[in-house]
């Protein structure tokens, strides 16, 4: 349970870290300077120094970090958390949307399933993932092991299936309702809420 | 100039606020605890009284903050926020589920335009946001006042488009696309990477 060390924020920045060296590798790049990655991604060089630390990665001065090392060792951290099986919730005009994203495959992310309580009325219909009846998910996820869940149902429902995602299984959740759900303390969420982040542009428009 | 006092992260937890005390407006409920209104949006209960302290608004001891006050208040920092055009660019999979979304509409963000390399063979066909090659940007951005882009291109091309919506006049970005713009000074960048959002949420799963 060692990797329950690194907080959750540093976590997302091991990410940006992982995606920036994977592009240096295929460009045949051998060594990165700590400013450099803080630049392409997009974090504080001494934030960036501090967050390898946590895998004994001081860099050497005047050289900075050796890409294929660093990258196999927040791979060795990150690996685990690929090749999840995941279930969509929702499947309106958002989920519809974000089931045909295909992003998340490319990333090792396998959306098995999507639920709707009018899973004939979804707007699903053209993509290859079965849309289920709602209260299918009950049974669905402890049998496939889900643990993964992304959110886009309406507010007015979303904390009502997040108990039911809850009581099924699920550990995180990605959520796209515009509410902030309450869930117990094993439960992660993330928060994405597309208006918000324009609003939040916006307002820095001189 | 006085609204850059409060800092960036500040204001996307003012959305929040503001978004529960509507629910509870419309729910007639007049007065609410900070400790209630931190619960319901996910924020610490000494980061929100710090947060509203921006406002004067310090809460009254046993009886909390008044939900119509705090409401008017909140609104008239948030309110310049809304009613902005935006323009899409990237009309892929990504891009057209955005622009059949109708979440933005709801807060006020009107997408006026889509743009695309190959706009006749975009996914966006029918919806009823035109969809223009990628080279009027230039002309449309500053005829129409746009200052806010959602960008859905490709990472490959992210930056060499980012640069064009700067030129235009574009200052700020909701950047869907997998890469971290270099942007001068006075553009904001939003980063959405829905993978990412994955791969942190199952970071912690046990």
């Amino acid at each position: 349970m060692a990797k329950f060390v690194i907080p959750r924020k540093a976590v997302y920045r091991l990410s940006l870290y992982y995606r920036v060296l994977e592009r240096l590798q295929q460009n045949s790049i051998e060594t990165v300077s700590s400013d450099a990655l803080a630049r392409a991604t997009g974090v504080k060089p001494t934030q960036l120094r501090k967050d390898l630390t946590y895998f004994g990665q001081f860099g050497t001065r005047g050289l900075g970090y050796k890409v294929e090392s660093l990258l196999s060792q927040l791979g060795s951290v990150l690996r685990t958390t690929r090749f999840q099986p995941v279930i969509l919730v929702g499947a309106g005009n958002l989920g519809s949307a974000l089931l045909r994203y295909d992003g998340f495959a490319k990333e090792g992310f396998e959306i098995v399933a999507a639920f709707d309580i009018r899973p004939d009325a979804s707007k699903a219909g053209r993509t290859k993932v079965p849309v289920l009846p709602t209260n299918e998910i009950k049974r669905f996820v402890p049998e496939n092991g889900v643990k993964l869940a992304i959110l886009a149902v309406p507010g007015m429902v979303a904390q009502e299936v997040t108990n039911e995602l809850v009581e099924a299984g699920i550990q995180a959740i990605l959520n796209f309702s515009p509410l902030i759900l309450q869930v117990p303390d094993h439960v992660v969420v993330n928060n994405v809420d597309l208006a918000i982040e324009l609003e939040n542009l916006s307002y820095f428009i001189a």
